[in-house]
C-alpha cells in the first residue's frame, strides 16, 4: 500500500460515511419539523439501518488498515491531513470499543425517545420518561466503560465533548462563577426591577414575526441561500455540508423577544458551519470543533451582540415597523433594559445572562450524581426542584417547567450542558480580545456586522476542527482560558443597568 | 435452499432496500420544501451514493439467487408472496438492464434537474432547461431500449406507469373524449359564462388558508397523526409508510381556491396510501397500484366530491367564517359555479374539469414526438403554444405558463401526464358503481364521508398492488373499463350548469 492509496480508501469511506450521517441528519430533522407525529417508528427503523451501515464503514478492516498505514507513515502527511487522521482514530476508538448491537440499540432509543420527551413534557409526566432516562444514562456510562475503562465515565463523557475537560476543571470553573455571581445577583435583586411588560401578553403575530426573523438573518450576516429556518418544539441547529445548515426557531405570540433571541443564538451556531475553511469541506475538519466553542459564538452573536445597547438601537426601528400597536410608545432604551432583565426563573433558554450559569450548574450536578450513580432517576424531579430553590430562588410548580423542560438527555446529549457556561466564558474573553483592534460598537451601530464576524471567522471559524478547543481558544485571544473575562463582563454591565 | 430461507433472504433485503429509498425520500421531500437553495449539490452526492447502495441491494446475487428460487417454488408460495415476487421480477428486470453508473447518472440529473427547471420557469427561461429536458428523454429512450429493445420505447414507458398501457390505446382513449370534449365545450362557450370574479383578486391570509387546510383533511377524513402538509411551489404527495405519507400545497394570497383543490387532490392520492390493508406493509405490495390509479383517486375527491354541489354546501360556512369580509354577500351556489367554471385557459393545474384532458392531451402528443424523435427539443415552446391554440383556443404568452409549467419532465415522469386522464375516466366509473349502494349525496350532505371513503377503501385502497391496475379496475367496477361513464358525466354536469 503507498500512502496516497491508503488516503484514496480512507477519502472514499470518509464520503460514504457523510453520506450516511447527511440521510440520517436530514431525517432526524425531518423528523423535528415536517413529520406527521406517527412516523418515529418507521423512522426509527430506517435510523437504525442506516446507521449500522455507518458502523460497518466506520469499522471496515479495509478502512482501518488504512487508517493504521497513514497514523504509522504520519510524517509523510500534510498537517491537515495528519490532524484528521488523528481525529478520526479519537472518534473511531470510542465507536470500535461499542459492539454494533448496542450501537444500533441505543440510535433506535434515541429515536423512540424523542417523541416520549414530547410527550411527557407536554403532560408533565416525568413517570413516562423515567424508564428512557434511565436507559439513556445508563447506556451512557456503559459505553463510557467500554471506551476507557479505568476512567471515571463522566469525565470521559465531558472529555468528549470538550477534549481534556474534567469533573475536577469543571467544578473548579463553576465555583469562580459562583462566587462573583450569587453576590452579584443579590445586590440586583435588591434594586428597583426593569419593566419589560410591553414584550408581553400582548398579539405578536407569527406572520410578522417570521419577517423579522428574516432581517435579523440579514443583520448578523448568514447567507440565506445556505441557511433556512424552521420550526420545532425547542430550537436547534444542524449542519450537513457548508451550503446546508439549518436552525429553527419556535415562535410564541405573546412575544417576540423569545423567538428573536433563538434566531440570534441558532444563527451564532450557523455562521460557526457556515464560515469553515473552504479546503476543509469533504473532510472530518470541517465544522465547529467543540460544544463549548460552538456555544461560545451562538452566545456571541446572542449576548454580547444581541443584548447590547448597539444592537438594539440598530433594530428597534424595524421591530416597531414590524409591531407598531404592540411597541407604541416604547423607546430603544426600554426596549434594552426589558431584554436585559435580571430575574430567577423556571426555564433555561429563556434565563437572563447573568442567572443562566446557575440553570447550568444544577443541570452538572444532577448528571454528575447520574453517572456515580448517588443520584436515581426516580429522585430527579425531587432534587431538579429542589437546587432551583437553592441556587435560584424559586419553586418550580412542575416537571414541564422543571427537568423535562430540556430536550437534550433525549437526544443522548449527557454531558453536553457546561458547554452552555463555558461557551459564554470563552466568548466573553474573545470579546475582551477583539475589542483591542475591532470598534465593535462602532461596527454594530453602523449596521455592518461584518468587522464584528470578520474577527470570529479568520480566529475561530475558519479553522474548523484544525485545533482542539482550548488550543484554538489560547491561538485567538493569546493567552489560556480566564472565566475572570466573563464575571467581570456581567459585573460590569449589570452594574450600570441596575445603577449598583 | 429451503422456500423459508429464501423469503428470509428476500425480505431482509427488501427491508433495507425500503429503508435506503425512505432515507432518500425524505431527503426529495426536505429538498423541495425546507432546505436552502445551494444545498443541492451536496443532496444529489448524498443521494447517488444511497441509490448505488440501493442498486447494490436490487441486483446483489444473493437476493437473484433467493427470487429465483422463490420464483422457481412459486407453487409452495402464498398467492400475496407469489405476487410480492411476480413484481419485484418486473421492476428488477428493469433496473437490472441498466448499467448502474448510468442508473446513479440518471439520479444524479434528476436531482439538479429540479433546481434548473425551478429557475427556467422564475425567468420564463425554456433555453436554460432545454440541455436537462433532453438529457432526461434520452436517457429515458436508452432504458426503455436496454429494457425492451424491440418495442417502440414509449409503449415501454407507458406500460411502466399502467402495466399494459401503449400508445395505440392511449390514442383510441383520446380520441373517445376529443368527440365528446370537444362538441360539447364549444356549446360551453356559446352560453353565458358563470361569475367567479369574487374568488380572485381579494386578499386571503395565509394564516387563514391554513386552517381551512387542517378543515380540509378533517372533512375529507385523513388521519392528521399519518399524514403531514408541507408548501411547495407545484404541489405533490410522498409516501414513506403506512404511518407517514406527506402532503403540500400551495398558497396563493389572491384566492383560497387553487390551495382549496391542491388539498383535496393530493388528500386523495394520501388516502389512498394510508389505507392499504396492514397486512401489506413493509412488502413491496404496499401502496398504490399505478400511477392512473392513484390520479383517479386524487380525482376523485377534487372532482367528484370536491366540485360536486353538496360538498359546496357542506364546506361554506366554515369557508364563510374563515374569509368573512371576503366572501361577505356570495352563496353557495354561486361558490359553486365559480368553482366549476369552464374556461380554456393557460395551466393545467388549474383547468376546469372539462378542459382537463385537453391539457393533457398536448403532453400526450408532445412525449411521444419527442419519443420517436419526430419533435426537437428546441421545437417544444413553438410546439406546445400551437397546440394550445388549436385544442383551447388559447394564446400562450411566455414558456413559465406554457411549457415550463409542470415540474413532471424535470422530475423524470415522463409517460406520467396520460395517467391525470385516464385516471379521471376510471374515477367517473367507480363513481356511477359506488351509486348503486351507497348515498353518495347523502354522505356528503351529512358531512360524514365515511360510506364514500369507506367504498373506495373496500373495492381499491385496500389491495395494495395486489392486483394489476385494469384488473383492479374491473373487480372494483364489474366491468371493462370505458371511457363512456366519463363523458357521460361531464355532459350531465355541464349541461345542467350552462343549461344547455
Amino acid at each position: 500500500m503507498t500512502t496516497q492509496e491508503a488516503l484514496n480508501t480512507y477519502r472514499e469511506k470518509i464520503a460514504q460515511m457523510k453520506a450516511l450521517h447527511h440521510a440520517m441528519g436530514v431525517m432526524h430533522y425531518d423528523g423535528a419539523t415536517a413529520a406527521p407525529v406517527e412516523s418515529a417508528e418507521g423512522r426509527g427503523k430506517t435510523l437504525a439501518y442506516l446507521s449500522g451501515c455507518a458502523y460497518e464503514i466506520e469499522t471496515a478492516p479495509a478502512l482501518l488498515e488504512a487508517v493504521g498505514f497513514l497514523n504509522a507513515h504520519a510524517d509523510e502527511l500534510s498537517p491537515r491531513d495528519r490532524r484528521e487522521i488523528q481525529l478520526f482514530l479519537r472518534e473511531n476508538e470510542y465507536t470500535a470499543s461499542i459492539p454494533q448491537e448496542e450501537y444500533v440499540g441505543y440510535v433506535t432509543l434515541l429515536n423512540k425517545a424523542d417523541a416520549v420527551w414530547h410527550k411527557a413534557k407536554q403532560d408533565s409526566d416525568f413517570a413516562s420518561f423515567a424508564p428512557i432516562i434511565r436507559d439513556i444514562f445508563a447506556t451512557n456510562v456503559r459505553f463510557a466503560k467500554y471506551y476507557k475503562p479505568d476512567q471515571a465515565p463522566y469525565d470521559t463523557q465531558l472529555s468528549r465533548y470538550e477534549r481534556g475537560l474534567t469533573m475536577e476543571k469543571t467544578d473548579a470553573f463553576f465555583n469562580a462563577l459562583k462566587e462573583r455571581i450569587v453576590p452579584l445577583l443579590k445586590k440586583v435583586m435588591a434594586k428597583p426591577q426593569v419593566d419589560d411588560s410591553f414584550i408581553w401578553g400582548k398579539r405578536y403575530p407569527i406572520e410578522a414575526q417570521k419577517q423579522f426573523s428574516d432581517y435579523l438573518m440579514d443583520v448578523i450576516t448568514i447567507d440565506r441561500k445556505r441557511c433556512s429556518i424552521g420550526e420545532t418544539e425547542h430550537p436547534f441547529t444542524t449542519m450537513f455540508n457548508k451550503k446546508d445548515v439549518r436552525i429553527t426557531t419556535h415562535y410564541h405570540e405573546q412575544t417576540p423577544v423569545y423567538s428573536m433571541y433563538s434566531v440570534i443564538h441558532e444563527g451564532g451556531h450557523a455562521l460557526y458551519e457556515l464560515h469553515s475553511a473552504d479546503e476543509l469541506e469533504g473532510t472530518l475538519l470541517r465544522g465547529g470543533v467543540s460544544m463549548s466553542m460552538h456555544e461560545s459564538q451562538s452566545r456571541f452573536l446572542e449576548n454580547y451582540i444581541g443584548r447590547s445597547k448597539p444592537f438594539i438601537e440598530l433594530i428597534f426601528p424595524r421591530m416597531r415597523e414590524l409591531f407598531p400597536e404592540q411597541l407604541a410608545g416604547v423607546t430603544a432604551e426600554q426596549m434594552y433594559l426589558a431584554v436585559n432583565k435580571v430575574e430567577p426563573s423556571l426555564i433555561r433558554t429563556e434565563a437572563d445572562e447573568l442567572t443562566y450559569a446557575l440553570h447550568v450548574l444544577v443541570r452538572y450536578e444532577i448528571e454528575k450524581g447520574l453517572f456515580d450513580g448517588s443520584l436515581a432517576v426516580e429522585e430527579l424531579p425531587g432534587i431538579w426542584n429542589a437546587k432551583y430553590k437553592e441556587y435560584l430562588g424559586i419553586e418550580v410548580p412542575d416537571d414541564k417547567r422543571g427537568v423535562l423542560q430540556d430536550s437534550h438527555w433525549s437526544g443522548g446529549n449527557v454531558g453536553y450542558f457546561p458547554s452552555y457556561a463555558l461557551g459564554s466564558a470563552y466568548g466573553a474573553q474573545m470579546l475582551a480580545k477583539m475589542k483591542q483592534t475591532v470598534d465593535v460598537e462602532a461596527a454594530i451601530r453602523s449596521g455592518d456586522l461584518r468587522p464584528v464576524t470578520g474577527w470570529l471567522e479568520e480566529h475561530i471559524w475558519k479553522y474548523g476542527k484544525l485545533y482542539d478547543p482550548m488550543e484554538l481558544l489560547e491561538r485567538a485571544v493569546g493567552a489560556p482560558f480566564d472565566p475572570r473575562y466573563f464575571t467581570d463582563y456581567l459585573e460590569e454591565k449589570f452594574s450600570k443597568i441596575y445603577g449598583l
